[in-house]
């Protein structure tokens, strides 16, 4: 180790605290009359609560549409990486949920789905003070068992493009209601 | 907005809270004399702070070697998406983290990278009580202009594989020294 | 082997053969003055030949502008896999030649590039009577070392989509000319 | 058009021709009876004709087990792209094929199976004298409804990494046989 190094760890000011807070989610067999709009739509007008990671990270569903949906996150310190940037899986996180949501909207009630695949591409540092991102998501394919959906992610104050991305969803086809007793 | 929606939310215990901690990390010019790998070893050591995605999300790199990089992280309700799981974006993030690392590992004092591309393969969901996942990346092309790397996400307690994917990183060429004064 | 397959490996009606023809390129370096427009819009007009890989596959560029490219192919039987429709490959290489040249239709002359990466989401089966076959790609980012750009894959006569995906190039800064002799 | 790119049309030797021959592959319902595995060992023997896109490029799948596949293919002018090396799109269908056939490989007798997504990287150009390339398939996972699988291609002379990937797949659960006339 070098004395740089030692010089370096001096620089600190001290340790960083963060609280976060969420309520946790309802059984999402409880959703089980919606349509995957009706969900999304209800996250949106807080009446199912956010889920956790939203508020691990700091992000939230902010509009939905049938085959689109839009998140918009807060960038700061909490999500720093060694190189002194934001972190490429905060961005992944922010798309992989805007491409997931945009699928959602499009599915009936009773059908499920699961991201099977997402890729992202990271095309300009972001910084805690780049401000608010916007991550825009539209479905681009939604079959009986596959889904497609891209997505970008601008600054709001810039306009800029942050990152993009595309996703591979599974469709999961409704089960059978249970009898009932 | 169904009576079931309603019923649902009355199933919810209460707000959590969470509460992390980090501290922050010195400029990254204080490790110009240092090669990828002793950065990344000073930070398995405790010598340089890890970085406060980490705390946020709940993850540390375990183990770094010439061309390889392991990640170790622990799942928790706080990482969970609407649909009842671990948020495949926390996946994203420990493999991003591992692939990134893998290749840092081998760039010498003065070069950097930066990520530009990341695909994520997610084959099985991640629950609370899944418990500690390992995240292992191995380096597979480091070349003048473009490195990429392989990783897998596999349980500790089952070995079961929970996902994979690979990167592209730019590796970006040492620049001169700045003149002395 | 079961006696289904030798009652299949009866139904086939005789070998098919086919033939085609290309125009070596001339060395890149002839296009030395020339930017990357310049190069694409000299190919469209046959003042540069096509690739030989166009004519093996059956596809040519047929439209270019500053960030985007246009690449029209004809499905055949030619292109099958053995599952008895077109191989991804070919739509695989549709998307890389078009993603490509949109952004190499931004580069100035003298600077190069090559594709590190390419992500492709097939979402449709495409066969021979599928016809002509339209892929459109636009760029998303072009910097001074990464590039990304997206396309999509459509059917001339019904409009649907088919495929669609980005990539990651590499930007080659422009090196210095040879003195003169 | 610059006197330059005149110069260089000059320099062309003269149209090439190149024929290839396939076989018509019999309708896939006659494989009914044969698993994953047994079809492709057929076409390894030369039981089953190899599928006409592997003589349009040049390729065929030397081997097969169970989780793996491996393709072979040789390089030649015919593939190649307008930058004067070989196309992109043939290591993508390489890798597509093998990455394919690794799953197929696990796939019991009458559940078929199709490409979803397929991630290519190119590390290093490929020429015409690059000779054999090897590409090498494993099947990461194969689940009820979806399938990974990872592949590199490698040069059979030089030993070096020349492309990656990976893929999803959707498998398609058996549907019930036909009822008898």
């Amino acid at each position: 180790m070098t004395t740089d190094l030692r010089a370096a760890a001096r620089t600190a000011d001290g340790i960083r605290t963060r609280t976060h807070h969420w309520t946790p989610a309802p059984p999402a067999a409880s959703y089980t009359g919606l349509s995957g709009e009706q969900v999304l739509r209800a996250i949106v007008a807080g009446e199912i609560p956010a889920p956790p990671i939203a508020s691990t990270l700091g992000f939230r569903l902010a509009e939905v549409g049938p085959g689109s949906a839009v998140f918009e996150g807060t960038t700061g310190e909490h999500l720093y990486n060694p190189l002194g940037s934001v972190h490429g899986g905060y961005l992944a996180t922010l798309l992989d949920s805007a491409l997931g949501c945009a699928v959602m909207s499009l599915l009936p009630a009773g059908t499920g789905y699961t991201t099977t695949q997402l890729n992202v591409h990271l095309v300009r540092p972001v910084f805690a003070d780049t401000g608010l991102l916007r991550c825009e998501a539209l479905a681009l394919h939604v079959g009986r068992t596959v889904a497609t959906a891209e997505a970008r992610v601008t600054g709001v104050a810039d306009g800029r493009l942050y990152a993009h991305g595309t996703t591979t969803c599974a469709v999961l086809p409704p089960r059978p209601a249970p009898a009932a007793p």
